[in-house]
């Protein structure tokens, strides 16, 4: 059992670190982004450093308080906030005053990063030495490297560069009785012993708080080209995907699914964001490819788009020919979670499948959600690593509210159908609290209890972010 | 304690699984290539599927009996070799029957196969379907896939494809206990749970006995160019890789140093072996690229010869004008290795180092062992990915067997400059049993814990391989 946050033990905190220590509990991290849910707190800390963090958390471990590591607030699956009906009301230690870059290698292609920069930040400082830090997220202005470590996100460009884990060399990170883990390697290649880096990463807060972490940065591409591309369906985006490796000699950063009703959308509620086509095509895809200098990536667009209609793959097509057009196109991609928001969606699903199953799946989903309710599914994403969300909304002139006693329905209908065909319930958002039920349902039996004896063996008194993952 | 295999523990194995269960106890499993070791065992089985595998492992941890895990052998840290004096006798579990592709998915670039099929056998199978499976190195003809992930092997093609781990989507594997972890994920991103794929690779066989892998193919490079260039110095040269990175659009898939005296141990030794130039240079590095059609890789290394000979890094070089060629040049580095082996070197490092630090080191580490005795150096490998072979071999006409009084002096002195300059004793090979004791001196303390924390949790009675990684 887990205690509550007391009044002495906030006193203790004030005369060890400074009353300044503490942050008001404001909505700022007691609300996520789709408000479902509202959550509760003892207090919230926000440490100046790492051996504040360690402090806090030996505190916290020696008397079992619970607590939430937090990052920008922007995660969708409620690892960040506990519902008052969830648990004690835990300490919340958020990360914001620990937002230095610690150093940069640009000769390494290396950045060391305290947890609490946001990711734009991370960007900024990768270009301001020329080079690339490859993540990349609607949220990138207000999310925090630590919160991308923790949950592995993943984004436009996982395609050509991977997720959080794959850009990430090491962390330093502080364990539930507040032991230190350095790690902050600049190597390409250790093999001294397990993989905590990875244990950690993903882990949601569950295992450690993330400090700190050593990213690996890319050269940035020469020449960068961008279209969109009208596509008969699915699939001939996938075989275009194969054709579009091909001929960039696997260039291709970003491969996103748009559909006809997400432009749709954005035409509605939207009406300043530049749409490329008069009529919205029913299925269209975003392709950038980053190249070399001795390569045109107009021209590898234009044979894309060449090779693309001699398949009957491709039908109309636009490819930006300025940066400004770039931005543009851009733009439609992030602003398509904008106008969800604005349309109201009962339920929205982040999925992965088989790249073969993917396909298939599309329309039987929408085939078998149909026979539930006559709703829209707006279906996007990262099509390139086969991750689709799949957002349900209800017909056009209703509310979202009218259909909510069918959300639960449509989810479990929705994510049967992924994992019959191999795929996952969550592809880049995580387990946090509102998926937990899921992975209990539809993880291995093997994988689980695995995970909870690293659980159990890491944080033996179960402070760490109680609840969320592993119910 | 772990007991001994028993000859009723035999009889009532082959009582179960027939008699052909057993392998005879053989050198094969009992030598390590470097001969460093000889080892023991209590008997040698060889499972033809993981339900054998498991029910061997429930058998043993029943009976607390000590398992090492046997791919191919080739490793060189003895993580597959168990000394007489290191414990009890272990049962050997060779997955060598266990060597089925079980499927493969060209659309998705992913294939399925047992543990036991060799590197080459895996590589042909994607070659089949036109897809590369990139992972390379020296015993590639020998080695299983399963050692390869056990250990997360490295080899030529790291600095663009990544380590073994890199290439691996999801693995079976049977614990301790014999649980059976079915995790054959064919998925890109799955963000539901810990990171178990990534604990098990590169654990060394000590939290479970990998069975099976779900690996990430790739297309096929549509051209491949291969020089070697004659370069001033590693300082020389790690700017240079930054240039090729630059104009190939980051599509080196090699980057090898080779230094003169590599290259005149294989003239010496194996003079069938095609030398590039008549006089051996001080440095000279392989350089591989792999691009699209639209790009000439001839004309690319051309332009990097030129940038390297007009910055003063390169003096002289040779591109392959044909795939005889490419074969030559690629002929010599990998035969360096066996070049070394007949010379006979007094000991041998597998480090690595942060790419800023790496020049700096190699002559340092020299005049520092130079202290010691006026020894060779042959220093080689993998320069883009900070991993260098550094062994040292006896002056010409002395027999290393000389100087093994003096090995562990120049292994401490090394692995302390390494440390010193922030770079990691076992960049590729693993720890093994010959590497325990430098992790207990060089890792981290609170990485250390944890590791003792996860096998104490998921192999509670230690039977996988005892005395491995963990001494």
């Amino acid at each position: 059992m887990l205690n509550p946050v007391t009044s002495e033990f906030i006193t203790s905190l004030c005369s060890r670190f400074g009353e300044d220590i503490l942050r008001p509990t404001s909505d700022l991290y007691l609300e996520e982004p789709r408000k479902r849910i509202t959550g509760h707190a003892g207090a919230v800390v926000a440490p100046r450093n790492t051996g504040e963090v360690s402090a806090i958390l030996s505190m916290c471990h020696e008397q079992r308080i619970g607590v939430i590591p937090f990052g920008g607030g922007t995660g969708l699956v409620g690892g960040q906030i506990m519902a008052v009906d969830q648990g004690v009301a835990p300490l919340i230690l958020s990360l914001e005053r620990m937002n230095g870059l610690r150093a940069i290698h640009p000769s390494e292609n290396v950045m060391i990063a305290d947890a609490g920069m946001t990711l734009a930040a991370i960007q900024d400082a990768a270009e301001s030495e020329n080079r690339l830090f490859p993540l990349s997220l609607a949220s990138e202005g207000t999310c925090q490297i630590g919160g991308n470590l923790a949950t592995n996100a993943g984004g436009v460009n996982v395609l050509r560069y991977g997720n959080t884990r794959d850009l990430c060399l090491g962390v330093e990170a502080v364990l539930a009785d507040g032991t230190v883990l350095n790690n902050l390697s600049r190597l390409r290649k250790d093999n001294t012993g397990y993989d905590l880096k990875n244990l950690l990463i993903g882990s949601e807060g569950t295992l450690g708080v993330i400090t700190a972490a050593s990213l690996r940065l890319s050269p940035k591409p020469a020449r960068v080209g961008t279209a969109i591309l009208v596509v008969r369906d699915p699939e001939a985006a996938l075989e275009l995907l194969a054709i579009a490796r091909e001929i960039s000699g696997d260039a291709v950063s970003a491969f996103e699914l748009i559909s006809g009703i997400g432009m749709e959308f954005a035409r509605q509620t939207l009406p300043e964001i530049h749409q490329p086509f008069a009529q919205s095509p029913e299925w269209s895809i975003l392709v950038e490819l980053g190249v070399p200098a001795a390569l045109n990536p107009e021209t590898l667009l234009e044979d894309l788009f060449v090779a693309g209609c001699e398949g009957d793959l491709v039908s109309d097509g636009v490819i930006a020919q300025s940066l400004a057009q770039r931005q543009e196109m851009w733009s439609l991609r992030e602003h398509i979670p904008a106008a969800n928001k604005k349309i109201g969606a009962i339920v929205s699903h982040d999925i992965s499948l088989p790249l073969s199953e993917l396909a298939a799946f599309i329309p039987h989903g929408m085939a078998e959600i149909a026979k539930i309710a006559p709703v829209r599914v707006n279906c996007f994403g990262h099509l390139g690593d086969g991750n689709l969300h799949y957002n349900v909304f209800p017909p056009q002139g209703c509310n979202a509210s009218e259909f909510a006693p069918l959300r639960d329905d449509i989810e479990r209908l929705v994510h049967d159908l992924v994992h019959a065909h191999g795929g996952s319930f969550s592809a880049e958002h995580g387990v946090g609290r509102l998926k937990a039920g899921e992975l209990t349902r539809y993880g291995d039996p093997t994988k689980r209890a695995m995970m909870l004896q690293i659980k159990q063996a890491l944080d033996p008194r179960g402070i760490l972010n109680p609840g969320a993952v592993l119910s």
